[in-house]
């Protein structure tokens, strides 16, 4: 343990790297009325930085900001160590290169107070392998947020080998008190969970351009006018959930199991043994949390509705 | 060409399979104004079908009924020629199974007026291998609706060999024609577009689960609050397009193809020839129709905005 303080108390946050990840989380913490510190290596980055902020500004606004937000709070420097200087939580954004990455986090870790926790955007890399030039990789941690990071909730938390329980335990529960919905994973994989579902995704939309089988307005059409309407309030395991009828995710399983052997994908699927059927159903039941198909279909339903309407898909009639 | 009636004289759907999917559909006719002839061999089926209109029936109401839409105007009959008399569309939504597939299309096409179109709800099948048994090969059309059809807007229209061009074009003016958003895909592939995109999504969570990485739980969460909220209004490609900042899906490619080459799914990625790097530039910048990177992104935040608002997750404020 260390004289780290609570979540609650921080009151400056370092963001190093100010681009369009960098950037948003700027946005981010000011509209939660932290006063922010960001440092960035270009020349024009202190311009692009403010022209983001600024075009955040409305929808931070209309989310409500916290009380003494200001845009003002923000400080932009070329000095690493002035950045840093005062923070309370480091924010890492830079390119996504591992060993610009193992640099800049050495550089930020000797550069920034022992009690500090510093955590990384980056897009896939573990902590283990970006730590390795840094003398405090204990406090090194992986926050991984998705764009743009002023809006979108989800952050990937996980330590590497050397970072210590009791930082992902604080990193967890400091972007959860200022808003962010906390994903912990409790092991390194690349890409993490969410932008590794969504390079299969992509990278089968690719193939699928590659052979001239769907334009990209094709494909982009076929997600926002349908399961992507579904996936922005009930992930695939909920919605295949739904998918089987009163029987559920059992039933998907044992009934359409077969399609797994399908040709539906250039991915293979993994062999559906009774071990990954029954982790699948009882995973899916304990988030469904006592709500039965037909609650799940009415929540389903009635969160459609509202989301068609918000988007302007309300079929115009026969 | 026939004596087809144009789109908009139809006043019949006839619907052939009446689970969670041909209920759907059933649901969905019944609240744009049309007659709606539902047939299922289950002993339970009319029960079942009158309560899942039940279920859909006040999402379809607040959406806005068809004048004169009515619950009632459905009948129910186990007798298949009884429910094609008369229809001027037929919707079949029977299970999964190619060789029952086969059958029942050979035997509607049989029992159903030579000038009316069948369109079938198959996940994944192609019309070429369904049609093999069926003598009117040229009316046959795959027309793959989302779960749940009264809901989702996406219905994919894909013909078969036999298929004739002029029914492929009516089908998709009468899918319009009756609210829905219609993609015509010009050759047959498995899974079509949107189930290849979501298989291999759902094939890299079940990896995922199979590994122990992730459970149930965090996938659909990772999702939920995270790319999945920005897949309900711009499509994979176009949230890409934004990734790179103002160089778009150019600048995109350019400096992360590399990531291609990561181990971030099972989906091995296409090569990243000149020639798809192109295609994809050409086709995102077509879709975006002359919107900007910034003005895209404005649009994002203001449906984020009213998205995020709609599913409750404002952030609480720090």
């Amino acid at each position: 343990m260390t004289d780290r303080i609570t979540p609650e108390r921080v009151r400056t946050v370092a963001c190093i790297g100010a681009g369009v990840i960098g950037g948003g989380w700027v946005a981010y913490f000011l509209a939660r009325g932290f006063r922010v510190r960001a440092w960035d290596p270009a020349a024009d980055a202190e311009a692009r930085l403010r022209t983001l902020v600024e075009a955040a500004w409305p929808a931070l606004t209309e989310l409500g900001l916290a009380p003494g937000a200001s845009g003002d709070d923000l400080t932009v420097t070329r000095e690493l160590a002035e950045a840093v200087a005062g923070a309370d939580y480091v924010q890492e954004s830079a390119p996504e290169q591992l060993d610009l990455k193992r640099r800049l986090l050495a550089d930020i870790d000797a550069a920034t107070p022992e009690h500090v926790v510093i955590g990384s955007s980056t897009s896939g890399y573990g902590m283990t392998e970006m730590a390795v030039d840094a003398v405090g990789g204990h406090r090194l941690v992986v926050a991984h947020p998705f764009n743009p990071p002023y809006l979108i909730p989800l952050v990937e938390v996980v330590g590497g080998k050397r970072t210590a329980a009791d930082v992902v335990t604080w990193t967890a529960d400091f972007l959860r008190h200022v808003g962010k919905s906390v994903i912990v994973m409790d092991r390194e994989v690349p890409g993490f969970i969410a932008n590794r579902l969504q390079e299969a995704l992509w990278r089968e939309a690719l193939h699928m351009v590659a052979n001239g089988e769907a334009t990209p307005e094709q494909i982009d059409a076929s997600i926002t006018e349908g399961p992507g309407l579904r996936w922005a309030f009930h992930g695939p395991m909920l919605t295949f959930h739904l998918a089987g009828g009163p029987g559920g995710m059992a039933h998907m399983l044992d009934h359409f199991g077969p399609s797994l052997l399908s040709p539906w994908t250039r991915l293979e699927a993994p062999e559906l043994t009774t071990e990954l059927r029954d982790s699948v159903v009882a995973g899916t039941e304990e988030e469904a949390a006592g709500r039965t198909i037909a609650d799940l279909v009415r929540e389903r339903d009635r969160l459609l509705v509202d989301v068609l309407r918000v988007l302007g898909k309300v079929p115009d009639g026969a």
